[in-house]
């Protein structure tokens, strides 16, 4: 997974969750991701198809953290993680993607997207199926954390 | 999501499980699946993006067939899902997607297929964000069964 993959996603991730939800988001350093578990209590996961990259991005969110953007995102106090608030997961997850998409296609790196899914639940098994490595950024808001993830490569 | 796009599924997947595994594969009556949970204990799960068509292909088994299929496919005894039989499921579902994608460009619905993921785990809650009804088309093997689920949607 090459490092010019990474930085469309920081810059995207931090400009949509700060948009959507009025928040200042601070994200950390990305690292090589060490385990095969989803990160937080739900995840939102997109497939990259294109003719030169393909892969996935994950965006997983811990509860304090989901629950309080979506409840500044839909003006509604949210407190679990109801259908809308999945939901809510699976819209960030296509936006984020969306702005990475536009902003990798000026690299020359062009690809659609499929569908967003969304994983209920903590520390679930997901493997994606290829020899490199998952790169993990975390971001941290004033209420709660979160991760994106990328499984990016190249195809033949 | 259009009954035209069941059929490549459904034939694609009897012939490449059949070749595969050497093994008899007859498929049931595709249904709308009735719940948002992972139905086996190994599910591969690929992403199909293009500019008319995007969604979403599952395949999921049940540990008796899964266990019988990947020892046919790769001469070996396998009793338990290793990482070996997890990749095989990928390796699957890249296959059987394979096979759906080309026949779905015969009849114009083009594509571009992502990564496999891998999930491990009966019961997992995942959701398509999307209107659509998920369908879902089950398969019977000599040594147990499993499903491919479709949410495939034409894309705006």
């Amino acid at each position: 997974m090459k490092v010019e993959y990474i930085n469309p996603f920081l810059e995207t991730t931090t400009k949509v969750i700060e948009t959507m939800a009025f928040t200042k988001v601070t994200a950390g350093k990305p690292s090589v991701k060490p385990n095969n578990l989803t990160w937080g209590v739900v995840t939102g996961v997109i497939g990259l198809a294109g003719e030169n990259v393909k892969g996935n991005m994950v965006l997983s969110f811990d509860e304090k953290s989901i629950l309080s953007i979506v409840s500044k995102m839909l003006s509604e106090e949210f407190s679990e993680v109801s259908k809308d608030v999945i939901d809510a997961v699976g819209e960030l997850t296509n936006m984020i993607c969306g702005g990475a998409k536009s902003a990798l296609s000026e690299k020359g790196f062009r690809f659609d997207m499929a569908l967003p899914m969304m994983l209920v639940g903590k520390n679930m098994e997901i493997t994606h199926l290829g020899a490199g490595p998952t790169i993990s950024i975390p971001f941290t808001t004033e209420s709660g954390k979160f991760v994106v993830e990328a499984a990016i490569y190249e195809s033949k």
